[in-house]
């Protein structure tokens, strides 16, 4: 390979010019090898994240990302292979009953999974909160599990693209995020070098979610779905409605318990729509469109499968999961009607009550996390409990109520004659777009 | 100080707001200490660099660096004080004969200089092929120099504004030099910091500067007087020519055999006109207006301070300067007229020949460089020496001459007949411009 240099390449994007596959190559082979150091890439990121890169800049880096390490390959499997990924939201548990859901059907879902960082959880983190469960599993560990259960969850080795393991932690603390070229070959390249043959994005859009408007989460998704397309993944993309947390918990074993109360054939509404949905999506582009997922969530066969999942890694699907110590309960302070529950304030709670980390190297609490016992559209009179909230640390309730004080709105009774019609918006689908190749 | 998030601070700038007086003081102080990162400071580079700053943010950001470090105080010394900076060009020798022209009229000149980086050579390499000269002076041995002889060229001391030494050395990797925000406060903290009471910056303009048009030469003069002038240092600006080199020579020794020419009554018109100017400047901003500096020149006046300013810090201004080992000359191909001697061209391949540094830690060869035999606007005949090669290593000669030849252009007597007319440009003031306070 030729030798470039890194501040041409930085220059080349600072001055709104095309890199070339030259180019991207070598620089994240260089990034990779510590050749090309932090600070010559967070600059080239910050360039990126201001003049953006093209279609073709975007194929190229994801491609050179997945090249920086192993790739894994499933076709030693009878089954086909279908994944999801979610861009990140608050109370976002769908995964855990998706995963045994969609096995039900022959299809495999091998879901390697990150940990949480910020106000969003990570899968891993939630899972953990079962006594006994581990995340890491060997490739031949989770190829005999895919086999013979059909769903896998656990850490996403390290091998599996370690150049965009590298720049996402660099992205984190350099203000280098909010790139959709960044976010989609930094989703992508993971999913690739996965080796799943059919992938579902679910893009959330709302303020708990990364991407704050439908403009730009639809960019995301179509660049995604068009990388996935070209690499011979059979991709989609459904974008949900973020502005309001996905259920009645945030927090790690608050989220596991729901999600077994939706294998059980109950669960919050909005949970149960967006996991059968999402199964549909994975089931049809693994080629197995005509089932019915929400019937296997009714009669036990998800759940069947979701206890055998959790078994097969050290997993007790039996045990009590645990509780924080301390509780404190958010009140309504007039009647009305919850009109707003904001997610992001939500998240921010959850985490600030202990649920999720500030860094890398942070342990979480299993039992902490937020409650919801109102959702918008509902009403309420005061004193009625709208938020409880769980922490084994009783000094975090302040920062957590301040921020969860300003992500409710309880509109008086009286305040107009909308008050029931602005209500009904809280009873709409959170599905609000498909994307298709 | 209120303790600041680095990842705040960027996005601040990279989603186009101001970035407020705490926040500057806080990241320029926590850069120094290494609080925050290279990464994190790089990718604020970049943001600066493609979203400006204001006016005020500049001042802060100038004056956040110098309070980084210490500041010299030449307010014991019986004379004014005037300093001259360069932006930096091809063949620019002018501190050498300057300095001591300023310091016969009284006023002491503290040039606290740098080395060379890429392809602009640097005052200290050069007076270091000096034998016996050294850079390195005390704080009290600047001021005794400077009340004794009146003028002293040395390194600055690593106390002055090392939040820009670190920044200065960070963007030169990453990408992020050209940014006339960064440009200019990096400059002015180190000249307030060094505190002279008068500054005179001749800002290059054309293909050996940094700045490649008058308008973005024109904003930065006019940028660094705003911050000398808030500063309470008396600051004007010279816009001077850096199309062609300046002088007959580039290199170390070579540029000190041309200016000792100059302090001898003689050297090249160019390098005279912009010693005088400058001279001129510096005399008027620090109360000395209505004196001859090029009398000075011709009388020995000069000369005299020079050689107790060598002496001073262990030169030997009567020793014979090194001479490269080998020399390679490039003859005009055919008859006609020097219609173009590209300063970029020539810096690169003295650089290339030995004469300059592509590294902090590189060595360079004193003797190597440009000498340059004929200018724009002269007649030529074929196989007349147009310049001579000199260097240590004549492995050297052949990337050096790839890049002279393009450098130069010799127009045929019968291309065209405004031949002698184009010719006449190489005449013209290399002056374009004065910024005020």
């Amino acid at each position: 390979m030729e030798a470039f240099d890194a501040v041409d390449i930085i220059r080349t994007k600072r001055d709104r010019a095309e890199l070339s596959e030259e180019q991207i190559d070598w620089v994240i082979d260089a990034y990779t090898r510590g050749a090309v150091g932090d600070e010559q890439m967070s600059a080239l990121a910050m360039a990126i994240l201001l003049n953006g890169m093209g279609s073709r800049e975007i194929a190229r880096w994801t491609r050179a990302m997945i090249a920086s390490g192993e790739r894994m390959d499933f076709s030693s499997l009878s089954r086909p292979t279908a994944d999801k990924h979610s861009t990140g939201g608050v109370g976002d548990k769908i995964t855990l009953p998706l995963a045994p859901l969609v096995a039900v059907f022959g299809v495999a879902v091998p879901q390697l999974s990150g940990r949480g960082l910020g106000h969003t959880g990570g899968t891993l983190d939630k899972l953990e909160s079962i006594p006994g469960w581990r995340a890491s599993l060997s490739n031949e560990e989770i190829i005999a599990q895919l086999e013979d259960i059909g769903a896998v969850i656990c850490a996403a080795g390290s091998g599996l693209a370690p150049a965009d393991k590298k720049l996402y932690a660099l992205r984190d603390t350099t203000g280098t995020v909010e790139s959709i070229p960044l976010i989609a070959s930094s989703i992508m390249s993971k999913k690739i070098a996965e080796g799943t043959g059919a992938l579902v994005l679910d893009v959330k859009v709302g303020s708990g979610a990364f991407m704050k408007d439908l403009d730009s989460a639809r960019q995301l998704a179509r660049t995604m779905v068009e990388l996935g397309t070209d690499a011979g993944v059979a991709t989609s993309a459904l974008l949900t409605d973020m502005s309001v947390p996905l259920g009645l918990t945030a927090g790690n074993a608050l989220e596991v318990r729901e999600a077994v109360e939706v294998l059980a054939g109950g669960g919050p509404a909005d949970v149960v729509e967006l996991t059968v949905a999402l199964a549909r999506e994975m089931l049809t582009a693994a080629g197995v469109p005509d089932v019915d997922p929400a019937a296997a969530l009714v009669d036990g066969r998800a759940m069947d499968v979701w206890r055998r999942m959790i078994a097969a890694q050290g997993g007790d699907p039996d045990a009590a999961l645990p509780q924080a110590r301390e509780t404190e309960v958010l009140r309504a302070e007039t009647d009305g009607v919850l009109c707003r529950l904001d997610a992001y304030g939500v998240g921010v709670a959850a985490w600030r009550l202990g649920a999720g980390r500030a860094r890398k190297e942070d342990a979480v609490q299993a039992g902490a996390g937020v409650e919801i016992h109102v959702k918008p559209g509902e009403t309420v009179t005061a004193g009625q409990p709208l938020l409880t909230l769980h922490t084994d640390e009783p000094e975090r309730f302040g920062r957590a109520l301040e921020v969860l004080r300003d992500a409710v709105t309880v509109q008086g009774a009286g305040a107009g004659e909308t008050g029931s019609g602005d209500a009904s918006a809280g009873h709409g689908s959170i599905i609000l777009d498909r994307i298709g190749a």
